[in-house]
């Protein structure tokens, strides 16, 4: 998988290489996951497109073809206008600062360019993809809070009204992948997920089974007995994986979202060219809680990272099949 | 970087390509990293091993070559027939059991052979030469808590006490390193960190900066503000990461790690022979409290994942420069 | 680089993963070297594609932002009811055969789908942005035969009287590259450049300096005397390279191209379905003599290996420099 | 696979991640191949090793346990003295230059360091498990001719008496392997078996099939008829591979291996730090024709490029099979 794109450029998408042949898709497959992923809703962002997706190339007759996938997404709904007084006066807690130095300020700073969460959309588009792949693999992801309130509503409503941003919690559940997906030493089923999970913007924070929790925990309380031949366990601390592979009980991580850093009060920054402190005020459409959209990306992303080792598994077991 | 080895075999190791030529390196040098991870203490396993590191390949004259380094370890002391008994009675939440079944009976299961803590012994060595190539960079991990107590010491003897094991969190900060390392979209900063820290045994848990919680903080407290010309920040919420994308502020990450699942007090699990539950009380020489040894461990994680991408940050920025 | 897209599909293109920021890049930069790829003329396919690149995203006011390149090109001049009945007929060493095998029967055959040379527009356009990377490298590639006649045009009339292809070799040569580009063990300049242009439909041999020469030469004349501090030499037999790396002198390879399997001469081939022997008569628009449109495609095989080393040895020279 | 080591360092080895798990290795399994390959005899270097494998890990109980494999070779008849005065004058046509160049003179020249011929017995190592893996895949390589003489003992004989070194040509053929073998766009099984062969040291072309003899063939002589439905053809010009996918017929490619530019005869080279011309008798213990011993190394370099593409092809038709 590799995306491309920006915010307020062309358009954005991902292409997808090592696809099996034969597998159905249509552009159909995509809508609900990439509707699940829109905003415009009570707590998302004002600005609406239409996302849909457009097969350029890997698809023949309705079925893969065995050649790279190319998906693609029009950028419509464009205010470049909005971000033109931003260049130098870097929002806090944003990528405007270390883009702008990273990249020398040649970087597209209209909508946050390659840094914005509209590029999640290649995700979850890859992710449709993935799914298919992983067929009779199960994946339910949800919000679990919200500013540490389990009324999201409330919350939502809350930060309204203080015309701030919140964080939150969102938690995935996995089942029907089977015993043995991860490959030690670098490539822990923990690890991939979590690798895909931080390229998210937003994500601070990623805990499996038990997580934080595990601190403080003796291994009599923690650890997971086994009671079936096929690695069914009593508890589920682990989250279904020991030593960085699948034990077979369902799978579970979840993530911290920080609130957005564009928000609606009045902010202090610095001032790039000037060098001094500046009152900042952020237009824009912006989501102030981009919680809310998350659980398909982290579906996504997880069934990005569950195909991947799943076929890397399946290469393994090869001579003794 | 790529790792060999068991913890009841021949020895361990790590072969490192890429490391830039002239960088002076001997054996001494890996004494202080190599003894700060070696048991022996309080709540860690009594097997002793002098971990004396050979450079076989790489170095010539005392400084890299330009050519792979291989650092090898040997086992000398080593103790198989503790864990004869362990094939068909998988430890609860070890990877004995997804071991077996991923590669089909054919793993060693000795001191759960590539699965092993001691793995981390070349993890360590490889950090070695990454906080070289990292000069003026300055990494310092500590252990924070022990089983919800800040009191380590005390911890272990409750644990102790008990016949049981204990998990813990271990903070790493990082200075001295710079603004814009980390690659968007998929090798953020948190993702190659975390890919790296996940592969360590026993680590169920990461956060960066305020990390999980800001699930509960609304965007106007949770943002850096920044207050001069080369970033730094008034708080450091994001642990000096923004987009993925070092800040140049302090990097911060925390790790729960949980209790060891080989505890002295007898537990049940499964016979895989004949589908019963049996008594299981595990013999060998284990941790108590595998946290203790992480600081250095996560140091070494860090110090490569930083060193990888700074190197590439620098291809980046070439045109410019 | 990643490439996408069928000769008969909606199209294709390439995206491109860490092009330095801030180099200059238009869609005018592309006109010179698709012209020069694009068929149309004596010996070429008479399909005739405007070959206009779109830019789709990575610059940003005429600059490369940091972000990944998408380059796209449109097929508007399909006809693919040429290759309907080639389903079950394939050419005789053509990729019809293994493609259908491969993919199970998913392929996308029209036109040869992935593995039409028209594909190898993709390659063009990535070397533009490669040339651009590598500023002051000079490519200067050509046709030395056709059909072993020097005589070119000479070659064409006659395969063109006979309705048959024909085959030739093509010279590429590099100069103002610098010493020290390859990376031992597996990366040597030979072996990027040749896995590049092994890509290349219709290549079956290539030789680097005095080549398939060397079998018949002792060492006393093969030897290439230093003459300066700088690296020159008196002869160039080691065309440029030893130990796989740049010694500073012209980079001199040679490329042997097949005739193109699609002739007009009726051939045999086996039915697949029924299992006997046919007669066929290949339709479509073909060329007869692709090797004249090499050049331009091995520069850009040959700028995009190098660029990729000159980025991976600068890193490696970091420490000293 | 990662090859380290040097010459006349500690000695060198392999590094094999991602065998299947459950294959039988044992060391007596390498003592064919590599006494293959071992010098001593008539035309080649009269240096001694025993070469003698140890398996330092990934084998538990003579089987490939799933864990990574390091296999070994100690350096044992090093005569480092012949280099020393070498380190400022670079012999003709070989590494050394470059090496220095390309390290800032940290490099090992001791016997070339990394870039030794002695190197490929890792290589030879390696393909003997890559052999295992492609069990029923016959390999069968020879030299064709030596100084353009097929009597290769006349031709050597002659090298001998003129105090000089001779290259040659060897051919590599492979049965057994199936059809599919082989990845668009970039990995092409030409493309990964030519950059294996590339990294050998003294290889300078490479032809697949008919190869060079291609540019004098029209179309109609050079295309391959297909006369059964497993697609044996009646020719075999194409050398096994159309599209860069096998094609099921016997797979076919030849090398040029140069003439080694250590010769016992007195040369003229560049003192680098005088800068004046001077006499060069090379010291040291040199093969005059190492293409004697390349049978061995291209089997092994063939195999390991068809082991690694034959996992990949059965990831990419799951979901069909």
């Amino acid at each position: 998988m590799s995306i491309y794109g920006e915010s307020h450029g062309n358009g954005l998408g991902v292409l997808i290489d090592g696809c099996p042949a034969g597998i159905s898709i249509s552009e159909q497959d995509f809508e609900y996951d990439t509707s699940r992923r829109r905003g415009g809703g009570f707590g998302t962002t004002p600005r609406q497109e239409p996302d849909r997706v457009e097969i350029i190339s890997g698809v023949y007759k309705g079925k893969s073809s065995g050649a790279p996938i190319l998906l693609s997404f029009a950028n419509l709904n464009v205010r470049s206008d909005d971000y033109k007084k931003l260049a130098n006066i870097p929002r806090p807690s944003h990528a405007d600062f270390v883009a702008k130095e990273k990249f020398s300020g040649f970087n597209d700073p209209r909508g946050g360019g390659q840094f914005s969460g509209r590029m999640t959309l290649a995700i979850v588009a890859c992710g449709v993809i993935a799914k298919k792949i992983l067929s009779g693999v199960n994946f339910s992801a949800k919000v679990l809070e919200v500013g540490a309130n389990t009324n999201i509503e409330e919350a939502i409503e809350e930060a309204v009204a203080e015309k701030d941003s919140v964080g939150g919690i969102v938690e995935c559940r996995i089942k029907g992948h089977g015993i043995g997906i991860g490959e030690p030493f670098f490539d822990s089923l923990e690890s991939c997920i979590s690798h895909l999970v931080f390229s998210i913007p937003g994500v601070k924070a990623i805990e499996f089974g038990a997580g934080f929790a595990f601190s403080m925990m003796k291994g009599s309380k923690a650890n997971d007995l086994i009671i079936s031949m096929d690695g069914k366990t009593k508890t589920n601390n682990s989250g279904g994986i020991n030593g960085g592979i699948s034990n077979g009980n369902e799978i579970v991580f979840r993530v911290t979202v920080k609130a957005p850093s564009s928000i609606a009060q009045s902010q202090q920054t610095m001032n790039m060219e000037t060098g001094k402190m500046v009152e900042l005020e952020i237009g824009g459409r912006h989501d102030l809680c981009i919680t809310l959209r998350f659980p398909v990306i982290l579906e996504a992303a997880a069934a990005i990272a569950l195909a991947d080792l799943q076929l890397i598994n399946k290469v393994n077991k090869k001579i003794n099949d």
